[in-house]
């Protein structure tokens, strides 16, 4: 029995060495060294090979070794197939540190400031106490919840919006279509946190950031695809946005000329909110497996239908 | 019986309107203007007078309207005099939103992706986790203690050191000069919060940053006397530290050709970490007030000796 892995060769190594030492019944295998095709029934991977039912025959599982699976062609796979989010809390923490940076930085003005600083400029702004300010997170999964949590000792106002309804201690909450103009009326700082599906895609565009107070901020930790770039140009251009904070393009990397980079209103990292941490991560593949092998539901196990 | 106020006339304003509001049994009166001397009991201000005891007679407590008293020459105000520090909560909450930004910023490495986003590079670097990451405080007062309380649920491994000792809960303490060199040996990251003394006038200078692990980064919310400016620059040429978030510098406002300004490893805020908010503290400063009518000890009153 064997597993195949395919993403980073770094990593890779250093996985054959923990599986090694801690599972040597699992044969651990390296992209593109598949061996005997028949023998691999699990696969830890960012892409899925392409014709996979033909490839593997015998696979029984399919571990993203990521939190999202936006990067895989769900409709492709087999349709008895389980597929698995990667639900690393080091991915979790990486997050939480991020958010709280982000927020923190639109909150406290860090944007002007650091123009100021780029022109030598002395100057203090008012600050507005954390009690008055309105954060709101778009996605309300494990990673969502976390962040809210980590929000809460700064005091400030918390709430959040998903498909469906979540109740969260200290936290106002909306779901669904209906409820979306109610939550975004109150959001003096975005975050979006969604899943990248059809429904999902390009959803901060004009007409989000239209109904967001005058001078509200975005955060994007969810996927590129959110986001439609020219109209969130438009929103800071309009002052209907004050700032933004993004961490995922359409196009990553960006390329040299992207109007992002020199925006004196964007704070622009490259995609490093949450890496997965390899061994906490192990730690989870490998429990994974076991819970696969003993006839138990995955954890982080995706809805094919949904597509998260 | 008269208050005397002598600060931002702004905030002045302000407070006039709140003690005839709250407590119209205590005449506000503004500096320059203000009235018969001999009716003044109580002086709110940033910086006293010249020649207060022959100016005011009467005066009986003199409440600064800052966290720290450095601006104050101590010896030269009468040694009767009941000095108090303004413990506003609102001071407290921006400290330690702005330790957060500072620790999280150089925790993820946020300098070196905004020098990349100035050359429009799209580049990850390896993440390390809160937990081991060193974060020590020098200076466990009030806002010290409320700071480190703030860190604890990012998973830093958290460190204090003051002149005397302090036990806190979840922090590795030190203290005195002959615990300094260990303490320092151990911190990743340095955030100075200690009071402006004659013992602590440039402290962060050569020796302290030649005892800190190679690499380290230093926050500056104190003063900027604090620090040794040229060596800090040293510092960063060198490799010793790298980076710094400053909030403070020798000289306030920043002259135009300041190397800080330009400097890619230093993000410089101009004296924002906390602002007193108005509303509360009025009524921190009427509480003290009403304190010293009742004959207790005033909240936050200083220590003539120790200056702080």
């Amino acid at each position: 029995m064997a597993l195949l892995y395919k993403a980073d060769p770094q990593r890779g190594q250093l996985w054959q060495q923990m599986f090694a030492l801690h599972a040597p019944d699992i044969e651990f295998r390296q992209w593109p060294d598949i061996g005997n095709p028949a023998d691999i029934q699990y696969l830890a991977a960012w892409q899925a090979p392409d014709d996979l039912a033909t490839l593997l025959p015998n696979l029984k599982a399919l571990f993203a070794i990521s939190a999202g699976v936006d990067q895989l062609n769900l409709p492709s796979l087999p349709a008895h197939l389980p597929v698995a989010r990667m639900l690393d809390p080091g991915i979790t923490q990486g997050m939480c540190e991020y958010a709280s940076f982000a927020v923190l930085s639109l909150h406290r003005d860090m944007l002007r400031y650091r123009q100021q600083q780029q022109t030598g400029t002395w100057q203090a702004h008012a600050l507005t106490p954390a009690s008055q300010r309105r954060v709101g997170i778009m996605g309300l999964g494990q990673q969502g919840c976390a962040i809210l949590e980590s929000l809460k000792p700064f005091g400030f106002q918390l709430s959040g919006w998903a498909r469906s309804a979540h109740g969260l201690a200290g936290v106002r909450s909306f779901h669904g279509q209906d409820q979306l103009p109610a939550f975004l009326a109150q959001c003096d700082i975005l975050i979006c946190l969604l899943p990248l599906t059809e429904q999902t895609q390009g959803i901060l565009a004009h007409e989000v950031f239209a109904q967001l107070p005058r001078g509200a901020a975005l955060i994007n930790m969810g996927r590129g695809g959110h986001l439609v770039e020219p109209d969130l140009l438009e929103a800071l251009d309009s002052g209907q946005l004050s700032g933004a904070v993004l961490d995922v393009l359409q196009e990553e990397p960006a390329k040299g000329e992207h109007p992002f980079w020199h925006h004196p209103q964007i704070l622009l990292t490259p995609h490093i909110a949450a890496m997965t941490q390899p061994e906490s991560a192990f730690t989870v593949l490998l429990e994974n497996i076991r819970r696969h092998q003993r006839g138990e539901t995955l954890l982080g196990q995706i809805d094919r239908q949904s597509g998260y």
